[in-house]
């Protein structure tokens, strides 16, 4: 089980079980991360991509280290942090995916001077002549992708935007123009798999037709990028696009669940809560853990199936039917049952796993997580403690 | 202007200004948090009682020194690594104000043998007997609360429960009994001044109402604690109870200027966000300041006026009319006009601030805070930052 040296700092050396840390916490069960990642390795390997996974979700170096046997590979970062960290670790392959701040320049360039070779992402003129400025000054290119918008979400040109070609130009006679990216932010909301596959198609058609504007004005376009959790696990032809990206997806959630692009059983990451208290008046339990631990995301609420802050599970994983956690506040939780059946017998001091709406916005409330393996025969009733990662935090 | 060591430590010295650091930071006006400070201060003591602010909003010693010239005083903590911090810090008077779980007493224990009065809190016989089973083996009295239910809020017996003696018997004959401890969480959703004061009075009552009873069963009541923020400003009797607890308001945020508990210029915290694009077509501003910056919390979506995800000023902090961030994935914000009016022009790069809805969970996104000052003569356009001061986080 790979480990960072920081994690075996951390004073957890006493932990033999998930009943052991004081809660709340996070765990990640590394048998289903590794089911997860290899489920999108051998799509992406059919569909002739390489896959460069978004560290926004996890970010973390020990989870990341699970993608390609221990050894560096292609990722995504959603801040120069995690690209700080990455770097640290040995990654040498970064795409900053946010667009980007101009004074956020100096970073990407000590970066680029370490060899890394990362590169930024923006959709304007302004920001093209920031970064060609910048490389020019610094005597070296910062990479660039244009975003591109495929379907209204979010940043980005759409792929017959006038400026496309302008800012194309202004890239690369600076020498940074690297390619195009897209991301299908709609397909969260795609709800069968001919919805994503759909979204997956259009994202591709947008990638492509912008690189082929770009290209017919004799610009160079190397990289040709899409994704999304939903439609990596949708598409089928990625004919001319040359990297998918997802992130969401190593951990997955009650979201991607609701989705139908993965099932409860996927779901790698969880908190463990203890109960505090009971209110049979209410039809409540109460637990330790509030939005402080799960996060304020509640994106089932939007979904035909709302799972309120999370479905329950027993600490084996194992989830007890109808139980839902209903209500936060910042430390407490509520759980309540779905249609009103009677409440289990869960004691004070009992401890439970919540299973979250969003792995991203979750995880984000964690310094970093306990590791369970549930591919490992157990060798008690509650589930051994492997490891702890830490995760990156900040900006 | 105090500053821990901790914070001395940042590598923050080169930022001079609100333009300086990178996006997104979170910021803290103390000038703001000292008026909030004053304004509940002069009340509690009109009204004759402790003021115990809770520390879970801040989480900052720094925050913390505000309160009372620089000395310790009485505290409420959310969480033992709170407590720890706090004690760390020399505060000797604390309350750990979450129903406690049992495993949690050994670091309670460890705290009470460092000299810190930490009193817990608890709604059951369950809790009550683990209590005063750890008393006896560690040899000393773990201080007790009862959690008192004044509003169907959260946790707690109701003042009439029958098992609220029983309880207190227990904890009375292990010597553990401190007191009794309401928190109407309803007065969160209490729309005017006066829903505001009968929650206070509410509140108090059936603290009362559980203090009366525990006394005229011969058990010891010394403390008699009452708080949440909407109530802390609004109670104007507050005869028989010994404390007062309240939190947000040290910050306040948009949830509380909405319930008209306070003002839009008395909002001490905020998150400076850069722009780093614009959709005209769509009527979108987009920053780098997302839900990993603002949290996910949405509290103005209850009330009457809807402010998404927050309201949009300067990086003076000068509100820009009609601007609201309605939308945030991981790393990105977009800001619209209220009425679809005309978009303010605010180039790539234009660094802005957003007042949030839940001070508490926004400022849980982040490692500390930058502050400013707004008493002090500006130097230039834009606000000095006069410290960082780090944040307590985890459990």
């Amino acid at each position: 089980m790979p480990s960072t040296t920081a994690s075996n700092s951390e004073p957890f050396a006493a932990e033999r079980t998930l009943a052991d840390p004081e809660t709340p916490f996070a765990v990640v069960d590394v048998d289903r991360v590794l089911r997860n990642i290899e489920r999108l390795r051998a799509r992406t390997e059919r569909l002739g991509v390489t896959l460069r996974p978004h560290m926004k979700t996890a970010k973390s170096l020990d989870v990341a280290a699970l993608l390609h046997d221990g050894r560096p590979c292609p990722v995504t970062v959603s801040s120069l942090a995690e690209a700080e960290a990455f770097a640290d670790g040995g990654y040498t392959d970064l795409t900053y995916a946010v667009g980007l701040a101009p004074h956020k320049l100096p970073r990407v360039i000590a970066l680029l001077r370490r060899g890394v070779r990362l590169r930024v992402l923006l959709d304007s003129a302004e920001q093209a002549r920031c970064v060609a400025e910048a490389s020019r000054k610094a005597g070296l290119t910062v990479p660039a992708l244009i975003e591109i918008d495929c379907d209204g979400h979010r940043g980005g040109l759409t792929p017959e935007a006038a400026e496309l070609t302008a800012v194309g130009g202004m890239l690369a006679d600076a020498g940074c123009l690297d390619g195009v990216l897209t991301h299908a932010g709609e397909s969260y909301f795609a709800r069968t798999g001919e919805e994503r596959r759909l979204a997956a198609e259009n994202e591709r058609d947008a990638a492509l037709t912008a690189a082929g504007r770009l290209r017919a004005a004799g610009l160079p376009v190397a990289t040709v990028s899409v994704g999304s959790t939903p439609t990596a696990h949708a598409a089928e032809d990625l004919t001319g696009v040359t990297e998918l990206r997802a992130g969401n997806y190593v951990f997955f959630d009650l979201v991607m669940a609701g989705l139908g692009v993965c099932r409860l059983d996927d779901l790698a990451l969880s908190v463990v809560v203890t109960v505090i208290g009971h209110r049979p008046e209410f039809g409540w339990i109460v637990t330790d853990g509030g939005w402080m631990a799960m996060s304020r995301d509640r994106g089932t609420a939007a979904q035909d199936r709302d799972q309120g802050y999370g479905l329950v599970t027993d600490l084996s994983g194992r989830l007890i039917p109808d139980l839902v956690m209903t209500a936060a506040s910042q430390e407490h939780g509520t759980l309540t049952t779905r249609n009103g059946s009677e409440l289990p017998q869960l004691p004070v001091g009992t401890r439970l796993r919540i299973l979250p709406n969003h792995a991203c916005a979750t995880a984000a409330q964690h310094r970093g997580y306990r590791v369970t393996d549930s591919a490992r025969r157990p060798t008690g009733p509650v589930p051994a403690i492997e490891a702890y990662w830490p995760r990156v935090s900040g900006w």
